[in-house]
């Protein structure tokens, strides 16, 4: 049974999370977690810290595929802009890589990990832990991305399961 | 006297424009203007070509300095968010190439170029193509990234006249 490596990125203008898993069969494997700190400095050095950030765990886990979340922006205009520069460039570390990008709303992570669009946040942090047998604490956007990885893998599973072949998400 | 090329980018979802000048004293001369057309595939693949097609434009123009317009943004939060993907790629773009990055409001590239910051759109495409002696027609793209890199090139002018040393605008 082969096994696929998927990384999932929930992009932030501060702390960017990332998670990658290793999936086999219907099993998913921890394999990394963490945040790229892109709190300090100007704008451009910010974004180009993702960028290097995304493209250092891109390098070192080889992932196949890459999941990340749509936003639900409910704040401002301006903050949304500066979301989605953030966004922007872990979508093209993602395309720089030549990997597929699969996109999740929120309640789609919700629904597949904790079985109801409308869990509560902690509820979908609990089900990361055990659906991954962690123990340790770890940072909120550490957790996100790995929500977002294995909502992929099941998403994935099902389709394959169902006999529908998985599209590349462009190109 | 040095010459000093500067790129200006006005960077948008479907199209980005870009303009290089080159600044000798208080003068500034065309070298290349055009649009980066990122309207066809799915996101990933556009924003992919707006970071390429910028990075050839870095490569063979050999700019110092990059100028970029503040957006305004007086649209969607929806349409924010993509736009912000765009411009974070083209700020990473410079960022990745080590260029100092600076930006400048619409009203600053009125005043700077018209004279007056609440100018007409084609009052500024008029004077761009004056103070640049061009006379064939141009993209509204390709015009705006030239207004922004005459604007930088103005304001650099000025600063230095001052005796102000320049900062790079990160890093």
């Amino acid at each position: 049974m082969t096994a696929t490596r998927i990384l999932g990125i929930d992009p932030g203008s501060r702390y960017t999370g990332y998670g990658v898993i290793e999936v086999t069969g219907g099993r998913s494997r921890h394999l990394a977690c963490g945040r790229i700190n892109a709190t300090v400095g100007e704008m451009p050095e910010r974004l180009l810290k993702i960028l290097r950030g995304l493209g250092e765990v891109i390098a070192e886990f080889r992932p196949a595929e890459v999941a990340l979340e749509e936003v639900f922006v409910n704040k401002s205009v301006s903050s949304a802009l500066v979301l989605g520069q953030a966004r922007g460039v872990a979508i093209v570390a993602a395309a720089q890589a030549g990997l597929p990008l699969a996109e999740y709303a929120a309640t789609q992570v919700k629904l597949a990990l904790v079985g109801n669009g409308r869990a509560e946040k902690l509820q979908v942090q609990h089900m990361v832990k055990v659906l991954l047998n962690l123990r340790e604490a770890m940072a909120a956007d550490a957790s996100d991305a790995l929500a977002v990885a294995l909502t992929h893998a099941h998403v994935r599973s099902t389709k394959m399961r169902s006999g529908l072949t998985l599209n590349k998400a462009w190109g």
